[in-house]
C-alpha cells in the first residue's frame, strides 16, 4: 500500500510511523481521578513550580516531551522536529516550551484536536522520508484555560452540569520507526462544522456533530464498521457531548456500543462531581499518552481510535464550530 | 534525490511540489502602496461587507483560497485540504474561512511565519503522496491584530518610529504537481530563539536573531551562499529588524547586499509614513501570493528564498521569542 488518500478525507501510510515512546503529566484534580496511577507525573499544584500559570503549562509540555525522549534514552535535542500546540492566545505554553527545548519548531492549532493533528501531521512528515524521529505534543491547563475561555475564577461562579471541566494535562510522543511499536495506520481529517450549539457551557454538544460527521466518514472512506475497532475514544465530548454523538451515528446506522467512550468523561471518577466531564487539548493528550498508549504496547488493545475534538470558536452568544480528526492507531 | 533531513534543520524535496496557482487580498493602506495593482483585490475598507473585523479577515483568507483555486479552474471543494492560520486567539480568522469551505482543515500557528510554515508541511505532504492538490493561506488585518496585540485604536495613541502596522494582508495558494510551475525545493525548519528585546514597538529587532539563526542555518545545511539566490525576503522585520538581520548574518561572513529585502519594508510607500514598516501574517503572505510569484512564473526571479518570521510572544515586559522558517522556491 503505497502512501495516498482514500475516500473524501481520509489517508493510509504506506510505512506506517510508529510511536516508541509516550509520557503524560497531569493535575492534582486527574491524579485523583481513576487513571492517576497511570500517568508519569502528577503535579502537586497548579504552579508547578513557576511563577505564573502560563509558565506551568508551557513547563508541563516541555516536560512531557522531555520524558517522552528520555524513556528511549533520547537526549530531547536528538529531537528532529516538533509539532506541539494549546490553545491560548499566541498558543504561549507552546513557544514557551519550543524555546526552552531549542530545536526545530511546527505550532499547530486545532483547539482540543491538537494531539490527533499534530500525529496526523507527524505521521506524513515520518512517512515521507523527511524524519526519523518527531516528537508530538499538546497542553492544557484548568487556570489558563478558565481565564482564556470563561470566567474569572475568582469570581466563583457557579457552573451548570452541562459544562466540562477544564483538563490539566500534556501528552507528548515520539514518532520513529521501530518495529513492534504501535503504529499509526490511517486518518481522518475533519472540516470545521458548525452546529446551533450557542451554549459555552456545554461545548461537547456544539462539538459533536464535528465528531459524528469525522467518525461517519472515517467509517465510509476506508470501509470499516465500528466492529473493527476495540476501542473508539472521543477526546473530550463530556457526557452530553458523546450521549449526543453517538445518537448522530446510530441515525447514519453505524452503532457505537460498549466500545466507545470519551476521554473528558472517564478521566474523572463520579465522585469527583466533575460536572458533564474534562475538556481541552490535555484531555485526550494525557489519555492516550499515558492509559491507552499503555494498554496498546501491552497488547491489551490491538486497534485503537482516537477522534480528537475540538470547539473552533467559543465565543458569546453565536454558534460554536467543531471540528474532529481520527487517527488509528494499532498494536505494533 | 529522495525526500530527507539536511544538516540539523534542513529538509529537501524529493518531487518538488509546483505552486500552481496563488491569489493575494490586501486593505485600503497596501493598495496604495508601490505593489498595489499587482495583488488581486484591494479592500474598499475594512469590514469587507461583513459585520466585524474578525469576520472581514475571515472572509479576506476565504477569498483568497478560493481565488486560488478558481485561477486553475477549481471548485474550492476540489482542495483536497486546507493548511492556514492566522495570530488571532483561537485562529478565529482561518476557522472562519475553514467553516465556510467545509473541506478537510488542518490549523496551524506561527505567528507570522504562517506561509512560510504551511508551504513546508504542505509541501512535505504532498511530497509524501498523500495529496494531489493542497492549499495553504495566511491572514492577518490591521484591526483585529491591532485589539489582540496592542492598544485600542480608538485611543488614537502615538506609535513610535520603531513600530510597524499591522498589514492588512491574505495570501493563499494551492500546491499541485504541474510541470512548469514554480516549485519548493527545500526548506529550513527554525528553533524558536528568545532575544533579549522586550520592546514591544520594536518587533522586528526582537525576531531578527531567530531570522538570522534560521538563515545562516540554511546556508550552512544546504551549503549555499547568498549568492545562491537571486533574491531572499524576510516577512515583516521592517527596517530596523531586517538592518539588524543583515549585521548579525554580516558576523557569520554572509553578506546579503542588494539581494536581501523585507516584505514589511517595501509593501508600503516612503511617502505612506508607515513608521518601520508592516508586520504580520499578511506581509509576506501578500507579497508572496501576489507580486513574488508572478515574477517566478515570469521567470524574472529564478531562485527565490523566503525566510517567514514571526514573534512567539507578544507582551508587556518580558523578552520576546521569535521563530523563522526558511522556504526556497525555485522557477519551473
Amino acid at each position: 500500500m503505497s502512501s495516498k488518500k482514500i475516500g473524501s478525507q481520509s489517508i493510509a501510510y504506506a510505512n506506517p510511523p510508529r510511536i516508541s515512546s509516550w509520557a503524560s503529566i497531569v493535575g492534582p484534580m486527574e491524579g485523583e481521578g481513576p487513571f492517576g496511577a497511570e500517568f508519569d507525573w502528577v503535579m502537586e499544584d497548579y504552579l508547578f513550580g513557576e511563577k505564573s500559570y502560563d509558565e506551568a503549562e508551557g513547563k508541563m509540555l516541555r516536560e512531557a516531551l522531555r520524558l517522552a525522549a528520555r524513556k528511549q534514552s533520547l537526549d530531547d535535542r536528538a529531537i528532529e522536529v516538533v509539532l506541539a500546540g494549546d490553545f491560548l492566545s499566541q498558543s504561549k505554553a507552546s513557544n514557551y516550551a519550543g524555546r526552552d527545548l531549542s530545536v526545530p519548531f511546527l505550532g499547530i492549532y486545532g483547539a482540543c484536536t491538537t494531539l490527533a493533528e499534530g500525529l496526523i501531521l507527524g505521521g506524513m512528515i515520518m512517512d515521507g522520508g523527511f524524519y526519523s524521529q518527531v516528537a508530538v505534543g499538546a497542553v492544557s491547563h484548568y487556570h489558563t484555560a478558565e481565564r482564556q475561555f470563561r470566567l474569572p475564577i475568582e469570581l466563583g461562579t457557579v457552573k451548570p452540569a452541562s459544562a466540562q471541566w477544564p483538563v490539566t494535562g500534556a501528552g507528548a510522543l515520539v514518532l520513529r520507526q521501530e518495529p513492534g511499536e504501535p503504529r499509526i495506520q490511517a486518518a481522518t481529517i475533519g472540516k470545521v462544522v458548525e452546529s446551533d450549539q450557542a451554549d459555552i457551557n456545554d461545548l461537547g454538544s456544539a462539538v459533536a456533530p464535528a465528531a459524528a460527521d469525522t467518525l461517519i466518514t472515517h467509517f465510509q472512506d476506508l470501509g470499516r464498521e465500528p466492529g473493527y475497532y476495540d476501542i473508539i475514544v472521543t477526546g473530550d465530548l463530556g457526557k452530553l457531548g458523546s450521549a449526543l454523538m453517538e445518537e448522530l451515528c446510530i441515525s447514519a446506522g453505524y452503532h457505537l456500543g460498549d466500545k466507545y467512550t470519551d476521554c473528558g468523561v472517564i478521566i474523572y471518577d463520579k465522585q469527583q462531581n466533575m460536572l458533564a466531564g474534562g475538556r481541552g487539548c490535555g484531555s485526550s493528550a494525557a489519555m492516550v499518552c499515558g492509559p491507552y498508549l499503555n494498554r496498546i504496547a501491552d497488547g491489551k488493545i490491538k486497534r485503537f481510535l482516537l477522534v480528537g475534538t475540538g470547539a473552533m470558536i467559543v465565543h458569546q452568544g453565536g454558534p460554536i464550530p467543531g471540528i474532529a480528526h481520527a487517527i488509528a492507531i494499532e498494536a505494533g
